[in-house]
């Protein structure tokens, strides 16, 4: 790349072009994991540009998680590595009964984000009704949202909770705050304990598939990857299932470890 | 399919002729999940051949899990229901100690066979070698094997056993028996545990990904399903590793179960 055109021209913003050009240096291994990229002078220089547009192409490393930026030292190649999803450990009680994110134990010290986030009510698809042991037309409260690690989509999880569960304490603030965007610190999880309805067994169950069309859109697939549907059931010590969660994620983004004894 | 060529003229045998045609009847939803195939009686008839003919054709479809023989009744369309593996139940103390087969829990009241099994000694890969935290140049009893599930290939397991733990136990027998094919009631399990050595403590990490050519091949996959790899370490009570598997399974043949407390 010698000349590069601005955004006036009908071209892609120059900073864009410059963050192109190192994603390709990065996947073709000249800057290999752990590598510090070209600062913001040294693409000044070689690129002709301002700092503030230097920087902006690193951003774009940075927020695709191609790339971690080290204060006071430079930034470095960041190739995503595998979620370890520790299956009993982050789930104990410990975690969510002290207002902690079960997601904040998965992601470690790294950046994660939910979006798309949608809270309604509906009459679940029947292996959801009978892993909840509902009633026939009983209804459930269903959180559906994606996850983000680095920047990256890695799963989607629709938590299904049966209204009646819900509906067993009243009007309480833990009920309506499971309806909420945010269900508080601890997550429903806390909630559910609020309602007298705490987890206390998990049973989880994992498939392996190809993926969807659509899947593969909403977790930006490499073509090729599988994916992994893991279902879990939470039940309470009196065997009451509480919540049904399906989630789907990028087979390529994870390692599901589980722990138990003889 | 009216007359059907013989061997004769470089056809397939009649037997595999006929089988073809059932498998298609299968696969086109012809012939549903639990319904009666044309009997030996039938066949005979419909394809103008011998009772031996007519019987195997059957046993083809019975050797490819296709179909059930029901005695005194028939042979049933039965297609492959996925293996149930349970993390922790089927690892039990309990069972192995009783001198049950682990695979044995896995294909609960079906047809399972172990082939291609093969012993030997070998210092291993550096993360084999990390596993089982092994002295530089240690070596490995490497035990190897293919499962099938009614005649279907599932999965291929590498198990690893420190020759150190091994020769704990001076020449005894159990030392002895991990080396033949048989390594006898509960397996290696109930070895280690006759050498002092008993597993109390199980990780497994689990991760998929497209299989190789070669995978494809022995585990006979349809084009387009994923494996599973579930990375296996066994430690005593006193959290030393005494055995490490790897296992690949056909995806498409393995639902994953884990059980845990809050």
């Amino acid at each position: 790349m010698n000349v590069v055109p601005t955004s006036e021209n009908g071209s892609p913003p120059v900073y864009r072009e410059i963050a192109e050009e190192l994603r390709g240096q990065i996947r073709s291994g000249r800057y290999a994991d752990g590598d510090r990229l070209p600062g913001e002078n040294a693409l000044m220089e070689s690129h002709g540009v301002a700092r503030a547009t230097a920087r902006q192409a690193l951003s774009v490393l940075i927020n695709e998680g191609l790339a971690v930026a080290v204060r006071g030292s430079g930034v470095y190649v960041r190739l995503f590595r595998p979620v370890r999803r520790h299956g009993a450990l982050r789930l104990s009680k410990e975690l969510w009964g002290g207002g902690r994110a079960i997601w904040q134990t998965d992601s470690e010290d790294r950046e994660y984000e939910v979006d798309r986030l949608r809270v309604d009510e509906a009459v679940p698809e029947e292996h959801v009704a009978r892993a909840l042991e509902l009633a026939e037309g009983a209804g459930v409260l269903r959180r559906s949202r994606r996850y983000l690690v680095d920047g990256r989509p890695v799963q989607n999880a629709v938590s299904h909770l049966p209204l009646d569960v819900l509906e067993s304490g009243g009007g309480s603030s833990a009920a309506l705050r499971v309806r909420e965007h945010d269900s508080g610190p601890g997550g429903i999880y806390a909630r559910l304990a609020e309602l007298g309805q705490a987890p206390a067994h998990f049973t989880e169950e994992i498939r392996v598939r190809m993926p969807t069309p659509e899947e593969s859109e909403e977790l930006e697939l490499v073509p090729g990857t599988p994916v992994l549907d893991v279902a879990r059931t939470a039940l309470t010590a009196e065997r009451r299932p509480v919540e049904f969660n399906e989630i789907t994620m990028d087979g390529s983004a994870y390692v599901l470890s589980y722990d138990f004894d003889a």
